[in-house]
């Protein structure tokens, strides 16, 4: 990870109900990059696998500053996904662009302070 | 993600202090694979990052089960991990084998159930 400086980062864990594009690779992969920019991050490598024709996608995007993950079932409108982000990268930024993508009619999010001493 | 059935998941999320290998690639790798095993979980895809020489590990295995990822500040000894797993597999049986991999001197671990509707 960053070299040089100690910096604790920020999990942010959403749970996505009634969600749209939930089978949509191309999608997906827009919206993860979309978060990415949002908070200013590097993508390193973005890898999702979907599940038969119209099944679901998991994946995650590999972050010079950590990662963001979906996994999504789309047959029940239910996507979890987190963010993680350390340095000067805010997490939190990824919020409001992956909601409204995913357009969930209910979320939940939880946020972690992660790496405090 | 799994068809046909609608699993919520357990999601693990592991902060480890003065923890050894952190900057070991080919020992991170397998680490990852070993909790996959303890999981039962089927990896599909394992890719990692490393940030110089002797440098900081980023990095996810994609499960067929959703995925395990790692972020390491070898520098102060501090590994941010976490596992997330649905359906039949029990990410809670990753902890063991991380921590005898990684062998914190101090460990924190949050378990977060994803998914209940």
């Amino acid at each position: 990870m960053m070299q040089g400086a100690y910096s604790p980062g920020t999990h942010v864990i959403l749970d996505f109900w009634d969600a749209v594009g939930l089978a949509d690779f191309s999608f997906i992969a827009s919206a993860m990059r979309d978060a990415a920019r949002a908070c200013s991050a590097t993508v390193l490598d973005i890898r999702l696998h979907q599940f038969g024709g119209e099944g679901g996608v998991t994946g995650v995007a590999l972050l010079a500053e950590s990662h963001i993950s979906i996994h999504t079932w789309p047959e029940m409108g239910y996507a979890a996904l987190d963010v993680f982000m350390c340095g000067a990268c805010d997490a939190q930024k990824a919020i409001e662009p992956l909601t409204h993508a995913f357009k969930p009619a209910r979320h939940n999010i939880t946020i972690l302070t992660r790496g405090d001493v």
